[in-house]
């Protein structure tokens, strides 16, 4: 960390599995239903997993701007079979995609963002759409300032785009931010657009048999959680 | 008001003049330059008049999206030549052209939008870009859910668009909505667009000798101001 933080006006976070424990909501969610014999952990796993392959398909250009709704309820469908859901209704399976509208934050994440906003502007800058991270945080008392990121942009992370326009829409420079993750691949494509980064293990993202991703070579910042963060960069 | 009100999960709200005093702000900042004899609330309101006719020229197709400080430093070039202010420099244009984004709230609306915050989702609805809204909020503490407006639908009110890609992104549907502003205009075209309608006057938005608008014809809610306005939704 060098005198390149001290020009940081703005924290961008990451926020499936940086901000919120995805991978619990899901599988709450799912057992809410009532229905026996189903294995969650797994359907949240390979729910989870189908997610960068399907956001390849927008990023590639193979199909046009979709909403993270939209790619979360077909990768539903497509999973339900393996887990004996066919018949899962429709209600259900709504009720179920927006389970990732409801996901409870790690223990330090509201306080750590709340001391965050007093110094810097805090925003998400996911992949999650607006309409997501907005009930999000609604329900769960996120403080952002303002909500950027893929549907800004109409780019999905890692995609340059994502990050520069979600800078520029904030009035500040890539070199003003600090990205913010649990996650080595969203950080160094940060950095190469310009970005500060800061890395925030999550070791507990998937589940208690997961392995979590370790930091990137170089990262200019590594806290523990939110709370360091903050005493990390003086607020 | 009837049963549709209860319907309203989203309060967007008109900025210029609804939740901030334009006109003092701009003749703070005028002020805080200096320089003798320069009559700064006339400048204000010319700077304020050439508004509606260079949004025009965006919403007309003539230009293409082009943000509202750029429209506003053209409008204040072309201006300063009829105050005796041609030699201005250009660091002095840019900071004068910054004063949109450093406006003072009128009295009631940290607390209202505090109050209304803890029921409804609240958000802006601007012609305002992003950054100066959020430079605006985090000066003057407006506790924004969400920023939404003309430069998330590349549109500005009262073209549809602007109502209806907000409530869009916010995953609300234009009946789920209030559009709380202090000018009749504004109203109208949201309710064309199958929101409701809040009319809050502002009776100094134009100054002593000014002139302030007044509600339309047909309007839901009308509020004497934001604290009356969080009493009147039950927040």
């Amino acid at each position: 960390m060098g005198q390149e933080i001290d020009r940081v006006r703005g924290l961008f976070f990451d926020v499936f599995g940086t901000c919120v424990d995805w991978r619990s909501g899901v599988i709450r969610e799912g057992e809410a239903l009532g229905l026996d014999g189903v294995d969650w952990p797994a359907l949240a796993d390979a729910w989870r997993g189908a997610y960068q392959p399907q956001l390849e398909t927008v990023r590639s250009g193979a199909r046009a701007w979709t909403l993270l709704d939209e790619l979360h309820r077909e990768a539903l469908d497509a999973l339900l079979g393996d887990f004996g859901l066919d018949a899962l209704g429709d209600a259900e399976r709504a009720a179920l995609t927006r389970a990732w509208h409801r996901l409870d934050p790690w223990p330090d994440v509201v306080e750590g963002l709340q001391r965050l906003k007093r110094r810097f502007v805090v925003a998400p800058c996911s992949n999650g759409h607006i309409a997501l991270l907005l009930n999000m945080a609604k329900r769960a008392a996120l403080p952002w300032d303002v909500i950027l990121g893929a549907e800004l942009a109409r780019a999905y992370k890692p995609d340059p785009e994502a990050y520069l326009r979600s800078a520029a829409a904030a009035g500040l420079e890539p070199g003003e931010v600090l990205m913010v993750a649990a996650h080595a691949g969203d950080l160094v494509a940060a950095a190469r657009c310009g970005l500060r980064t800061a890395f925030v293990p999550r070791p507990a993202e998937h589940g208690p048999d997961g392995v979590a991703d370790r930091p990137p070579e170089r990262v200019d910042v590594i806290a523990e959680d939110f709370l360091a963060l903050a005493r990390v960069l003086g607020a």
